[in-house]
């Protein structure tokens, strides 16, 4: 078990967000890496686990097939629904298998088997939820995948370089800035959250931002409307997940405090219960704690990252803190 | 239960091909659509069904995927495994998904799903038996279904054209060719065959040529040495279905009994138990006797065509008249 501060003190809130007897409802929220990582820890916590994520990829192979056959990028959900593949053969064999990548000198080059499959359930069924329910079933997934949105969305950053501010659109452009990101917004500026996302987030006990790409992945479900009101309407507890490191181009340079504050600009009426922050990422525990205490929430570090020294979580660890946090914080 | 002729006489072998009590292990040989007819009536008659299937396809996204990606060309293979799906929601929606093709304007047009996904396993799992084997298993497939060669190959036509004789390669051209087909050969000349395609066939209570392209689809299988070696020393029985219509470019004008010829013209010392031609395709009975005869062989003719007079077999009468063929001639 990995050491997790603060959980001891007396000054918890008693009251429950969980029953006792049934593990948690939890919604991971996210998109890319982060959100795998998430889920590959939260897939040990709960057995009712939702992953709402990003459209807003323009890169890739999500890039190439939204562009080519109108439909909202597949990447990030593929990812999600590998990250909650059953473990015995069949589901291990065929994540590994909507994960593959071709390699070759042609057409078929960087395209990710199972964002052609999503496709094509989606070209087949006329619904991007039932085409993922199925591909979860395929995959014997522990849990359930839902688009934030129903129409494939762009990001568009206000980035300030030397002094100027500027408009970048497009994830990919964001990514790749010179500039500093300052802000995001969404077009479609207002786009349709998809229905069994917001029902997911108003029926959850916990809801879980990050970690990943904090402009690009954890913020956009901040700016679907109806999403957003769910966030806030939400009884669930809220809890963030920080990142293990700055990202190039997004966020270099930012602290974990900084990361806060951010999402308190993009909602600012947003409360948070539980900022979990990896002890090595932690420079400042005070300035932290601030930054928390202004969304709400109370600061709880531990030892989450990867015993390699890798920027990244080990599922493991960040499943057993979640469970400890979700357990005492019922 | 459609006519059948001669089923009734008394000369009928008595000899048994499948002990009373089981169903008859059968192999159906072939490829395309003459196959997945075959295979979509044999799936009612036997739970012992083995497809062999060509793998000369250089057309469509076969021959893409070949070209892009040094694979066989999964076409042909991934019909048979459409047809022999499981009849439950999960077979069906899933053999939906793999016969689904896109449609744009981009890199994607054309290719069907299931060929991309036979191919992404065989770049997993470096093994063709095996990737058709999770495609099977995907699809609940009623029966296996095995390359015939476990290499790429073309077909090469002898075709005459105003009295010259010219070399054709290639599947493609060799349908679109405005000479008539006279004999096929493989390059390369010797493939290596697919060991569990050679044990399927030893080990068979009845063997199925036909119907389908006769050219390019039913007597490749008799240019692969060890395949050839097998079907010519297994005890199964061997049916021939014919053709309901000619193929244009590989068959004009081709006669019911020319098609028995040309088989044996390929396999001179190859003998066959019955041949099973629908009603309405004979016009000189004794003509295909004879030819039927030179091959050791029976015609039976029975209904067995679509009852919208569209050249195709239709799957119940097929299976019907199967059925009380492999039952008979036990």
């Amino acid at each position: 078990m990995a050491p997790v501060g603060h959980l001891d003190d007396g000054s918890l809130p008693v009251e429950s967000a969980a029953p006792l007897g049934r593990k948690p409802k939890v919604v991971a929220l996210g998109g890319g890496h982060g959100l795998y990582a998430s889920l590959s820890a939260l897939r040990n916590v709960t057995d009712e686990l939702t992953a709402v994520v990003t459209v807003a990829d323009d890169g890739g192979s999500s890039g190439r097939l939204r562009r080519e056959l109108g439909v909202l990028p597949p990447g990030d959900l593929r990812m999600a629904l590998a990250a909650l593949c059953g473990d015995d053969e069949w589901g291990i064999t065929w994540s590994e298998v909507v994960q593959h990548r071709f390699r070759s000198e042609g057409d078929l080059h960087g395209h990710a088997v199972g964002n052609l499959l999503i496709v094509a359930l989606w070209e087949l069924l006329g619904d991007p939820v039932a085409g993922l329910d199925w591909v979860g079933r395929l995959l014997g997934a522990r849990g359930r995948v839902l688009p934030m949105a129903s129409v494939p969305l762009d990001i568009v950053a206000r980035v300030e370089l030397d002094g100027v501010i500027s408009t970048v659109r497009g994830q990919v452009a964001c990514a790749l800035t010179p500039g500093r990101v300052q802000a995001i917004s969404l077009v479609p500026e207002n786009p349709p959250a998809s229905q069994e996302a917001v029902r997911a987030v108003l029926d959850a006990d916990w809801v879980v931002f990050g970690p990943g790409s904090w402009f690009t992945s954890v913020l956009p479900h901040l700016k679907v409307p109806e999403l957003a009101e769910a966030l806030h309407l939400t009884k669930a507890r809220r809890l963030v997940t920080l990142n293990l490191a700055p990202q190039p181009g997004e966020t270099d340079d930012f602290s974990p405090q900084q990361h806060l504050e951010v999402l308190r600009q993009h909602a600012p009426d947003l409360t948070v219960d539980v900022v979990l922050a990896d002890t090595g990422v932690v420079d400042d525990l005070d300035a932290l704690e601030k930054s928390a205490a202004a969304l709400g929430g109370q600061v709880i570090t531990a030892c989450v990252a990867a015993e390699d020294g890798s920027p990244r979580h080990d599922p493991r660890r960040l499943a057993s803190v979640l469970d400890e946090i979700f357990l005492q914080k019922r």
